[in-house]
């Protein structure tokens, strides 16, 4: 049997000779910051020499029942920090010549801050008499225990922060002193015994027998203990509460476990000549090619990214004399890391007495801009080629350049920060309550919605406001997924904010800055920002080195790009944004306006000739709609989807409209005015459903009243032959919903058929026009090959088949449970967002079903999952022709699509 | 290349040798009516001989556009009537010695009097002379003609038939007769003459030019004409209206045509040694083992069906010395054909001057009652086995003995016939309208609604009707369709009602009966009668030749038949029906009446307190119930489906609120009164949802509230243990409802384990408690091998898989468009009666799905399609364990899993 090997070390032996065991492709087994310490060891880098205990041993761990460390690596973790000691010459806990070891977290995906870290591990009573000898500072040394206690109290115990915090400020009082590093070596040895004592009377005994001291806790001395304490901690730290919410965010697996490293402890607060940063190979904001970062003088790293002292830029570490060669060879690494990496990497380092040690490298964050920017200079570089650089980036991030946002050439006061939770900026006026929201939208007002936390009861409000904002709930909070799914701008969570919704205000927490109801406010969904009065917004463009890398996407995808569009406005900026025609052309969205009065005679009169009328005026100003838009998408196809939702979408609310007449009633209103307001009302209850997601709409109409549908496919042949006679070419493609079996559209071909062939005739002129279904039906879905038989084209409606297939209504359960099931991860993801792998089965069945019957049939989607890239990757997979999106998604579907051909 | 054969030849040639070419097994060929003479030649018995079309040159006489003759076919009827004319010696037509022929349709399924038959053709101005010359009767001859004319022009030229009749009956006022036999020959060679008119100025001559004489249309006098017509009219008749309803009715496809028998005439009106009936060999109402029939002395078979003239029985033939001989031979063609068809069979005979003919025989039809005797008498006497006897007997026949009907042993005034839409019998006031109705019923009154026809908007006096009863529409009509659904008896298209819903009374047209709302009437829709005054009603029994057969079905079958009960008085009913277990008890019936109040209280308190003291007395309520079911089943499995509607169902309704808040606000009602109704709006909208069957119910309360689940699963376990200690044996089976995601059965399966186990260490007792969940979403089956690890059973619900696969909300699509879509063909069957293929294929891939990663998972059905033979079959077919339907269909599901077993 051969042993699993849990540990591997990195960095040089006590004779300089690499000592290192991973690489960077490694990091499934020792996380993202161990493959790269090992892999800067291997290159010859100065790594703090250490080892990495593997993610599967925190998957073990998490295995037992308790929690447990599987048999042998606590052996295997001693072997190796026996190892440790021997390349460096100290040892744990050594009253003379001690090793101090850094703990940290590291997973293969990064997720920064999530997870803990441990500093100055191996310090105690008497290590610490030790570090004095070696470094014959004192204070430095007190220092360091302090922090390692403090740190050490507050990750692995789990005790309050400020309790340590609290008795250091309460120092510096007493002495009189700003600043920490003004403390004496005796107020920090003083603070050692305070901070032991908060320690000691903060743990739980009965939870931790092996602390107890004569029965009473105490701050372990043996650190032995102290290091398999602190390492149990970081696997802990994999399933704490931000670490499940950061993986849920970012769609990280929760069964990849963290790695530990265990690293020799490097020092840049040793003094003037020591320091510690964080750098960048390019700019990560922007993406120029230059070196990028900050530092602090005798720091250590939590120092800088705490931001409580005034960093410097990194150009400026080789200005100062004492940091020359350390700034210089920095320069050498970055070089060195990039080339490796052939990436921007980022990386962390500390410079102890003059001498440079690299803590961590990794592949960098950056902005969308600085991605597209960065991936085409390696281009031009060749650093890279075009596939790479299109691997490199996330189409979800370039949703943050296609929303409004707020123009960057001006400056804007943030007030409070919020989370990011639903892209794209608004304006409005500030309301509190989702009623004003409605009536002030009614007024042609536009409104942010201001709430604590939304609820499904301003549902209303949310549909009415520009954007949302919240000052409670995370980013899978009912107002964030509520936003998101519709498209709505929304910044929640923002702590900052105090909201006092009887009042209708809310103040900035700790200032005097308030906002009352009425107030012009400005949000930022991508960055979660509130600014006061109207910044000015800009629409999105493509160009620059984004329409330089959508050229790359289009040379290299298979999959066609079409947008959702029902005017020609919309129609015009989907060209513009790339698409190759419309997917999807809802005519029930030109029903409305002016034009709703006429439907609604139409569906009310008993009387023949009044609907003839109605429905002749409704052709006449469809044929306008299908010249605008086919004019629009000149050469390109369009897909226009008959009239799909119940009729009484179109008329008013029963329900208002009883209490209207209960009220006239009580006002002794006279019958003249009542009888035909309680007809109408009668009219409307016979046209009501329970379940109209499920009830007379679709083709349904189609079949009930083959009038309707017959004057949209007349208008759609007639402005088609009108262009056509004007020298365009339009194309056409007449899309009948919601077929459920093929009767359906056998019956509806044939009467679309008729009448094309008779405007053809009495035009004289004929174009090409496909007819073909939405497949949206689960049973569609498995009758695909008899359905086929009768279309040229499927497109599928993954919004209602994902309803069909789940049972959700989507009005009611995105604002009533999805939160809860993403949040007890009932559903991995919102099925809404990216389609779920049940629906995908049905949708898979239709193609091979389709395809099987008529092999010529054209293949796409239409829900709005087609401008979703982890929706479009397994639409690429399935074989489509097609994805439709929105005119806003087309460059990310285009992006997402080139992507797919390369399996990311 | 072969001809194909289009015309069959039957009867004795001119020498008395068989000259037969077609046998009984024929049917799809000749047609049952074909076939069936064939074979009676065959076995020697006395058969006028003839020839028979096929079905076939029917299909293909429709595939032509316009529709026509197949090539060839007019020549092989002409080489056939030849041969005819020569087996006959006489030729069509003759002046001295005419051959006179009957044309009679036949297709495989018998469609009684749905299709067209002309009798006497061959008659004309010359041949009528040879038919005196040869009977020597000048009367009958002029009588045949005239009977001819009337029956050609109603038939093969759609004249009205009163326009003859009208003629007939003033010829008899002229007379001073009261019968037509009392017409002397010269007043019928006079009515040949009126006819002949009548036919001449109601015929369309642009449409038949062929008939022109000097330009006007005239009776046809060539038989070759006759003849062709006549056969076209048969072909016509198989796509006349009453054809097709019928068809769709009893489920015959469209596409197999009839035959056309051309036979050369025999007469029972030749005077009083001829006659003519119709027998059975055995009594087809009740089953008795005698000959059965009726016949009428010098009369033509149509004039027995009609029940004019009054008819003697069957077994006072052999009395009648003329008869002696021809009733001797028929006893024993009677045995004949019943040991050859080794069935019932019905027959049709003519005795023309004391010489017997078979006209026609078949396998009779039958009532339920006496299939079953039949069937059991049969096994007895050895004449066919068991198997056979159950594929004999149709369950959905059965229905009727298993619905209340009217007392058989007492006598009822029948005053109208309309058609037997849904069945059963059903007492109740008369009302007219739908809120007339609600209101009643409200009142707990018993109403039968009476309408022309209904219509969507009938549908909550539909609800609330003990039955429905109408003078308009079909059997698809909408009153059918939704009756049939809800399961209420109904009698549509009672023509011979006259219904003034503004006066609300009905009228029996031609008589004095009047039907005043309020009065008390009886409808019966098994016969589709109705009853004055309060009919005695008698409940199903499954005893005698019912239980007989149902044991023998028990033998064969390997299909469980489970019921669906939610009280204990069903759960009994259901067992002595032979139920083996409840497959679904629905535990929201048990939260109506007096619990609904504390339902309310759980869902609309905020209030801690209060929810968990209504949670604790439902708790208490529901471990009674189950005592009481696991009590009736004890030893049976009962699967107990915890709450699946969405909890607004349990409130009231919103629009009413608002609507009694406007009143009550107009009157100027206190803030006290108004301000706990508008709260209490409030709430109510907040659980309101667009589409409730696809919100927040089902599993989806379960996650949301785990409270509610909770008690149940702690009621079934605690009744279960407490009756266990009571020395019972009860088999609960929990089964979590609309389950969509794996991950949903594992937390709520994990959860009630957790209360279970519980309820075990409290009571010290242990149950075997199976956990279940309804499979009844599409995306369910797709990924059934993932539930299945989670699930010890799944229950099929069809009804909901039926309603999400079509997206058809049965709630609307029922009363709104399924009429039009069986109308239309789109559906061949109604999907919630029988499951649809579609839905099928579904329900095949969760078998296979979960199967395969559990292979001891139990598989059954309970949505309603668990009653349904036709859906029995495929269930079967599925390889399932159980079906569970209504207790009343219990009998119906037994012999049908028997009867699928034998593949029917």
């Amino acid at each position: 049997m051969t042993q699993v090997k849990r540990v591997y070390g990195f960095g040089k032996a006590a004779d300089g000779a690499n000592n290192t065991e991973g690489n960077k492709d490694m990091k499934y087994v020792l996380g993202g910051k161990g493959a790269n310490l090992a892999e800067m060891a291997n290159m010859g880098l100065p790594v703090p020499p250490g080892y990495t205990i593997t993610c599967q041993s925190c998957v073990e761990y998490y295995d037992a029942t308790p929690a447990a460390y599987p048999a042998g690596l606590q052996e295997e973790i001693d072997q190796y920090t026996a190892e440790l000691e021997g390349k460096m010459g100290k040892k744990l806990g050594d009253a003379n010549d001690p090793l101090l070891v850094a703990v940290r977290s590291g997973s293969a995906f990064s997720m920064p801050g999530m997870m803990d870290t441990v500093l100055n591990l191996g310090l105690n009573d008497d290590s610490v008499q030790g570090l004095i000898k070696q470094t014959q500072n004192e204070a430095f040394a007190w220092d360091s225990y302090r922090r390692f206690i403090q740190m050490f109290s507050k990750v692995v115990m789990d005790i309050e922060g400020d309790l340590f915090e609290n008795a250091l400020t309460l120092k510096r009082r007493a002495r009189g002193v700003q600043a920490d590093n003004e403390l004496t070596a005796d107020d920090l040895r003083e603070l050692v015994g305070e901070f032991k004592s908060i320690f000691a009377s903060n743990v739980d005994g009965s939870a931790y027998p092996g602390l107890l001291v004569d029965g009473k806790p105490a701050f372990p001395q043996d650190v032995g203990q102290q290091l398999r304490l602190a390492i149990e901690a970081v696997f802990k730290s994999w399933n704490n509460r931000r670490a499940i919410d950061y993986r849920r965010m970012e769609k990280i697996p929760d069964d990849l476990g963290t790695a530990v490293n265990v690293q020799a402890m490097v020092f840049g607060n040793k003094g003037d000549t020591s320091a510690t940063g964080v750098g960048f190979t390019r700019n990560p904001a922007d993406g120029t090619n230059e070196y990028y970062g900050d530092y602090l003088i005798n720091a250590q790293g939590e120092d800088v990214v705490a931001g409580i002292r005034l960093t410097d830029p990194i150009a400026d570490l080789k200005k100062n004399p004492e940091f020359a060669a350390a700034g210089a060879q920095l320069d050498e690494i970055f070089d060195i890391l990039e080339n490796a990496y052939s990436d921007m990497c980022d990386i962390e380092f500390t410079i102890e007495q003059g001498t440079l040690w690299m803590l961590q490298t990794r592949v960098g964050k950056r902005t969308a801009k600085a991605a597209l920017k960065i991936a085409v200079d390696m281009v031009a570089e060749g650093a890279i080629d075009k596939k790479e650089a299109l691997r490199r980036i996330n189409p979800a991030q370039l949703d943050q350049l296609l929303h409004p946002q707020f123009d960057p050439n001006k400056s804007y006061d943030v007030v409070a920060k919020g989370l990011n939770a639903s892209p794209g900026a608004a304006v409005g006026k500030a309301v509190f309550t989702a009623d004003e929201a409605e009536a002030a939208a009614e007024m042609g007002e536009k409104v942010i919605l201001v709430r604590w936390e939304t609820t499904p009861d301003d549902l209303h409000g949310m549909i009415a406001a520009q954007g949302i904002l919240t000052s409670h709930g995370g980013k899978t909070s009912h107002a964030a997924v509520v936003a998101r799914g519709m498209g709505k701008p929304c910044v929640c969570g923002m702590d900052a904010l105090s909201i006092d919704a009887k009042a209708k205000c809310a103040t900035v927490k700790g200032t005097d800055i308030v906002v009352r109801d009425g107030d012009i406010i400005s949000i930022d969904g991508t960055s979660g920002s509130l600014v006061l009065g109207s910044a000015d917004l800009i629409e999105p463009e493509v160009s620059g080195d984004f329409g330089t890398v959508l050229a790359w996407a289009d040379e290299l995808r298979t999959l066609g790009i079409r947008a959702n569009a029902d005017t020609p406005e919309d129609a015009t900026l989907a060209r513009e944004f790339g698409a190759a025609g419309i997917g999807l052309a809802r005519t029930e969205h030109m029903f409305l306006g002016e034009r709703k009065a006429i439907i609604q005679d139409f569906i009310l009169s008993d009387d023949d000739r009044t609907r003839a009328e109605a429905l002749e005026k409704l052709a006449q100003a469809q044929v306008e709609d299908f010249l605008g838009i086919f004019e629009a998408m000149d050469g390109l196809p369009v897909t226009v989807r008959l009239l799909d939702p119940p009729l009484h979408e179109f008329l008013d609310s029963p329900r208002e409209l009883e209490v209207e007449i209960t009220r006239l009633e009580a006002a002794g209103a006279s019958n003249d005015e009542l009888v035909p307001k309680r007809k109408l009302l009668a009219q409307i209850d016979s046209l009501s459903e329970m379940n109209p997601m499920l009830g007379t709409r679709g083709c349904r109409l189609g079949i009930l009243f083959p009038q309707l549908y017959g004057i949209q496919v007349r208008a759609i042949t007639q402005a088609a032959c009108e262009l056509k006679q004007r020298g365009f070419n339009p194309r056409p493609e007449i899309m009948i919903p919601l077929v459920s079996v093929d009767v359906e559209l056998e019956i509806l071909r044939k009467e679309t058929e008729d009448i094309i062939t008779k405007v053809f005739a009495e035009t004289g002129i004929e174009v090409d026009i496909l007819i073909g279904t939405m497949i949206e039906l689960p049973r569609a879905c498995v009758t695909a090959d008899e359905i086929a038989k009768h279309a040229d084209f499927f497109s599928y409606g993954t919004n209602d088949l994902t309803q069909t297939a789940f049972g959700f209504s989507r009005d009611d359960v995105e604002s009533k449970f999805m939160p809860q099931y993403l949040e007890r991860k009932v559903v991995p993801v919102n099925p809404f967002e990216t389609i779920d792998d049940g629906v995908i089965k049905l949708v898979d069945a239709a193609c091979v079903g389709g395809r099987e019957s008529n092999p010529k049939l054209k293949l796409g989607v239409c829900g709005e999952h087609g401008g979703d890239p982890d929706s479009i990757l397994k639409f690429y997979e399935l074989g489509l022709d097609y994805v439709s999106c929105s005119p806003y998604r087309v460059p990310v579907a285009r992006l997402a699509a080139a992507r797919a051909t390369i399996g990311v």
